[in-house]
């Protein structure tokens, strides 16, 4: 994230870490080097669009933390990073609910032009109170409203990115001075619940026209949307749980038409890498005693302050202290004490994915998740720029590639797509985007339950 | 701008011409590193957020020109050329009336930051009817309208800009693990007619925090609006009506409670240079033989199609023809022949500032702009990528150099503001934006006429 702490809390205090740096286009650009020879298929920035305020009650600790404020917008440092970089895909974050779909169509298509390819783009609907204020509302706008928003963006969208231009509409003929046939590109006339839009849209055809689609979710609505939707998705669970959880997406795309395999799932991935065992003991004895709770307390938007009370008090108690509902924690958490309460926070970092080890023993979790488990790739956790990056290049990747877990090297001219996927540029014919190509069902309303169902079918 | 044919109409035809490749991003660092070997201060570019189908009923001459669709975003293109060059500013233009503010907000500072001080904007209100359509309105907003919602969407900007953040807000302490001192950072608490917006910012500082401001007008509501807010002001008139149209900027700028030298006045200057008059007079008939009035028409968005009558009717008449109010030109032409008509639209480009000569009479072209007419700087027209620069670089700037008219070299680190005044990073004290420093003046409904007395005067 283009932050100083995004989910590593307290980290950016470590000796040398470079995230401060994350304001100087030095910074990604060098990243970005990293990322590519090391192979990494993309590298993945987070956002979001206001101040988390709920923890004490204002933006104090996040400000103190650094905690993803100050932040800068995404995806103007990928120009840069495409700039100086011939693969390396990326997965931008950007919100369905705050700004107007036509913008963000023609901005998502420019990076796919200026990446020849490399795009991808993680949807969210966004969840912070403050974000819905700095857009002009009151109040968070409601989670399935936020839901039905997504979809009807998403066919606006779909309208913009596959279905105004066909693939042959740019001729470039200069004798007889037409650069585009106008018999192939047309208004979308989108009219909806939530928008109008109008068309045609600004670019032309890009190399993968729909960026690739990024979603993270583990709630019921954002499962139904990801498996109508998503070509990839972020998800968490214990690894025993895990297997279920991705049952769930697969039997979802399935129900949606897709093919189970139209679904890759990723999982965050906490690796902690050294040479020996005692370089891994040392790395991870220097993480635990810079990390900070009280971020992981306003990450997470607590509503009470466990840090208030005596640690022996349980947590059902302090709720009652400060007059708060016991539905601010899990149930489960209820009888804990405050002391345990936070230290279960604490570690959050060590739980689910996480792999704190030499080459060998790192790589041998890697597997186990991809054979066991049954996820189709990792996102690396970043604990400190840019030894994270550095160490896995340096240590892991040449043991994936003893045991054929990574390509040795990257297809010249490969689109993001064609990549993950192995076989397609474009979205496949069973993607609710690909119903608009060639014009089709273009505008009117259309009930986002007919999205599922499109004419190529 | 970002696309084939800005308003060379008809030129991406010419040999070599590298325009189509306005999609590659190394065309931009291309672009960028020519521009900075050649010493210009900085690159500008255009946009605008819908197709011109205003003449002849649709947008396909538009699509069959290339003019200006597609395009793309062109505040994309900057951090790929900041990645590539160390001193060349950016002028990007984007709208007041369709996005909201906190993300447009967040998008300026980021570039402030990535190109580490090098960002200026040009500020549009946006006038074509189906970019109104395509962010969800029925038709364009009224002219007044979409100035009073510039300056409030101004007044917000600058809040979040220059008030909620103070210079000395970050401290990265790793020390105490304090990155930000929250006592320096505020909420905004914008309310007003057209928005609401909480805050804070989520940039902190950025080195010239508002990015420069420039405006392109020369509308009575663009001059008042210039006036209290523009830093750099593109205008165009005869050489002999300039005078007084830059008297008009300034006297208002003093009224506005401005110094006259706040702001710089620019034009738009036709060079086409050759190292011979023969040479000169080659490139001239190129350029006139591959020029095309239809993109004109389009561009100008004519009510009549000028070229569907005998071209020895008068203008008066081919309107009346079609129906059309005779509103639709300028009283002055509704006498003129349609042949004379289109003559004169296809000359455009030859009017006000064009100068095809030898560098000796480039420059001497320049010089009395500068000197008689009273202009600080040019704005360079680009018929040719990347011939317009490379000529201009090769034969008019050693020439400007010899006759003290251009800096040897950049210095170092400079920002585009201090480059341009001489003076100042940020914003001077008289700036409208200057009021809320120190977080003076935040919250409430402040009606636009306020903005001029801010708490600093």
């Amino acid at each position: 994230m283009s932050c100083v702490s995004h989910i590593t809390h307290g980290l950016w205090r470590l000796p040398d870490n470079n995230r401060h740096r994350y304001t100087d286009i030095r910074y990604w650009t060098e990243l970005a080097r990293i990322l590519e020879d090391g192979g990494f298929d993309a590298v993945f920035l987070a956002d979001v669009l206001g101040a988390y305020d709920v923890f004490r009650g204002g933006p104090d600790d996040a400000l103190r933390e650094g905690l993803q404020i100050p932040n800068n917008d995404p995806m103007l440092v990928v120009p840069a990073m495409a700039a100086v970089t011939d693969h390396l895909g990326f997965g931008v974050t950007a919100s369905t609910s705050y700004e107007p779909p036509f913008a963000f169509a023609r901005r998502m298509s420019t990076l796919d032009h200026l990446t020849a390819g490399r795009i991808g783009w993680n949807v969210v609907t966004s969840y912070l109170p403050n974000a819905a204020r700095n857009f002009g509302l009151a109040e968070e706008i409601e989670h399935d409203t936020r839901y039905a928003i997504a979809e009807e963006y998403l066919d606006v969208l779909y309208k913009l990115w596959e279905g105004s231009w066909d693939d042959d509409a740019v001729v470039r003929d200069v004798a007889r001075g037409v650069y585009t046939d106008p018999d192939k590109v047309r208004y979308i006339d989108h009219v909806g619940e939530h928008f109008r839009v109008a068309g045609p849209h600004l670019s032309e055809p890009s190399p993968q026209r729909t960026p690739v689609l990024f979603q993270a979710t583990a709630s019921p609505a954002g499962i139904a949307q990801a498996a109508r939707h998503a070509e990839v998705v972020f998800t968490g669970a214990r690894a025993g749980a895990f297997a279920g959880l991705l049952a769930q997406f697969r039997d979802a795309a399935v129900a949606a038409g897709r093919a189970a395999t139209d679904l890759k799932v990723i999982v965050q991935a906490a690796v902690i890498v050294g040479r020996t065992d005692a370089d891994v003991e040392r790395r991870l004895a220097q993480y635990r005693e810079h990390r900070s709770v009280v971020g992981r307390f306003v990450h997470a938007g607590l509503r009470f302050d466990p840090t208030a009370h005596p640690q022996d008090l349980t947590v059902r108690e302090a709720l009652e202290r400060e007059g708060v509902p016991h539905d601010a924690v899990p149930p489960t958490a209820l009888e804990s004490t405050v002391g345990d309460f936070a230290r279960f926070a604490s570690e959050q970092m060590e739980r689910d994915f996480f792999a704190a080890g030499t080459p060998t023993a790192v790589a041998d979790e890697i597997e186990r998740w991809l054979d066991e488990v049954g996820i189709d790739g990792i996102n690396l956790r970043q604990y400190h720029s840019f030894d994270t990056a550095r160490d896995f290049v340096e240590l892991v990747v040449p043991e994936l590639r003893r045991r054929g877990r990574l390509r040795e090297s990257y297809v010249p001219g490969e689109t993001l797509r064609r990549r993950l996927t192995g076989t397609h540029d474009r979205l496949p014919d069973t993607h609710p985007a690909a119903a608009y190509r060639g014009g089709r069902g273009l505008g009117g309303t259309r009930p986002a339950t007919d999205l599922v169902l499109g004419s190529t079918r």
